[in-house]
């Protein structure tokens, strides 16, 4: 059984008065996110690309499209079973890239250190990076550090920037999920945040979880390889979770989407820990498993895809696409029913990547 | 007068076995930088490019070259004369990419925000880069917002990346000073530092001084049309001050360079503040000027294409490339004497940028 995920869930309470100033929930991938980017950030930059609401952005270059995304990594505690801050956000940046089509090449990084904080931790992450880039088959080009007094950050935050190039056999976008869509997941579901929430000592109780931070990469160019022209959307669901992902392509492709409960692939020892937590898996971030749409025609080639390559073996067709109501995801359950998958309003794990 | 700039100078002490962790003195662009990026990071990534020390990376790209440049900003505070954390991150990667040749083209922004920013500041951030990448010329293409808890973070960070394409005309590196170069500076000398400890409220008094926060790429490009094969260095003075990049360059280029103290644009109201702190100007963050290191024979052309740009009114020729001693800066002083600019060991002036 899951927990309730719609609008009366396990958000975080919004602290009365608080309306003018940054809240949690501002930072949960939910509805509080998107508000605070249309209202204050999309209409000042005013930006076409920005509107897209894609990870990133795709900027035609002496006849190729080269693609740029960026992301700050705050997660807490910096180490987790499985990874830590300095492959997540390797990982993150480079998928983000691979979820728009593009092989990832090069990154920058940029450290905020606390004073205080451990040599031996910075050197632990920095090493994960280097190995996670190595593995990424990304370099890391330009970097930047600086120092704030002890109490002005939390540790170290890391944010990569990353560039790629579109390969031309695949263009995904999240407007483009048409009805009769098969929806596919790689992987299982809700690692990577139930690995953190165990790291913080939250759950009362051990779990066998690791973190599925990976580079997407080789598998999004192994789908393009065999079904490029019948991918419709590429993402990868982290923070807001599968369902955050799924109401995000809903509303850009103004179609619905319609899961089926006993498809969807949650670990054991998530579902368990979720229960504890009164969480639903659906929102728990996962970092190496990405989310295909793709025509009905092609779905099961691409499944086979996904399962003959080492990051998806365990991927599944978890649902489709259908008319509508535009923008709204629904999951049957596996007592027959229908319940609605919304996007939260505020924050359900803060701080996860 | 200026106060002493070298070891025993005004740098904040290192607090006694300290030597495991981070230290505010890792942020201040001087020695502790350096040891810091090549102890833990350069070695770490094996990166050639990042030890050439530049502020970003060439990447070769169907037969042009892409510039890419990262830099985190944790000014504190966030709003000072002349500006904020915005305008700031704008304009100090558009220069970065500028000192390297490059017109800048495209950013990304990532914020770290703070629970509890008044959405008033925010607003206030967003809408000065959105008018500082307009008169930059280039376009937000990408961004991220992650939120942290109070106390987690202080007020907001911002991380700009940004992407240019070199023009041809200059091809300017650290280590291209060569003896009998000439060293001009595009503007008057720390008026960001000042600014920024003048709203800190450090300075029990008042000084009429603004940063000067401003994007250089129209001066570079006005100095490539006119005598760029004759520039060979370019950099922008920023954390470490004139000081700081003159020892980079010096130590780069293996080669002296001696500065004339009556010829420095210092503005008096900067010169007034200095003194009450016991801070020299030389080691004071610009933020809108540019140190070009151009051959004799193109001297005094490079000066006069300075003076005509709006931006380059108070350029000044500063000093000049000698042979040696390899990696040292001196000053010749108004009483004929002779001292050492040094790097300084660790902190200066934190969270300047």
């Amino acid at each position: 059984m899951m927990a309730s995920s719609s609008w009366g869930g396990p958000a975080c309470p919004v602290p009365a008065g608080a309306g003018d100033r940054i809240q949690l929930g501002h930072g949960s991938g939910g509805r509080m996110t998107l508000a605070l980017l249309k209202e204050h950030f999309f209409r000042a930059f005013g930006g076409q690309k920005l509107e897209l609401m894609a990870d990133g952005a795709v900027l035609p270059w002496q006849g190729q499209e080269l693609v740029i995304s960026t992301d700050s990594f705050v997660v807490t505690p910096v180490e987790f079973p499985g990874g830590n801050i300095g492959d997540l956000a390797v990982n993150g940046t480079v998928n983000d890239i691979a979820m728009m089509g593009a092989e990832p090449r090069h990154l920058s990084a940029a450290f905020i250190l606390e004073e205080g904080l451990p040599l031996a931790v910075l050197d632990r992450v920095v090493a994960s990076m280097a190995k996670a880039a190595e593995r990424a088959g990304v370099t890391i080009v330009a970097g930047d550090t600086k120092v704030v007094e002890k109490g002005k950050a939390d540790g170290l935050f890391v944010t990569t920037t990353g560039v790629g190039v579109r390969w031309g056999k695949l263009s995904p976008a999240p407007h483009q999920a048409r009805p009769g869509d098969v929806v596919l997941v790689s992987g299982p579901l809700g690692r990577h945040g139930m690995a953190v929430m165990a790291a913080r000592g939250n759950l009362g109780m051990w779990i066998d979880v690791e973190s599925d931070t990976a580079p997407l990469w080789s598998l999004v160019e192994a789908l393009g390889r065999r079904v490029g022209d019948s991918v419709h959307v590429l993402r990868d669901p982290t923070r807001g979770g599968l369902a955050g992902v799924l109401n995000e392509v809903a509303a850009a492709s103004r179609v619905g989407v319609r899961l089926e409960e006993g498809a969807l692939p949650v670990p054991e020892a998530v579902r368990a820990a979720c229960e504890v937590l009164g969480l639903d898996p659906l929102y728990v971030a996962c970092e190496g498993v990405l989310v295909a749409f793709v025509t009905p025609d092609a779905a099961s080639e691409a499944l086979e895809v996904l399962r003959t390559h080492p990051l998806g073996r365990e991927a599944a067709r978890v649902g489709e696409v259908v008319e509508g109501p535009p923008g709204m995801v629904t999951l049957r359950t596996g007592f027959g029913g229908t319940r609605v998958v919304d996007l939260l309003p505020g924050s359900l794990l803060p701080r996860i990547c």
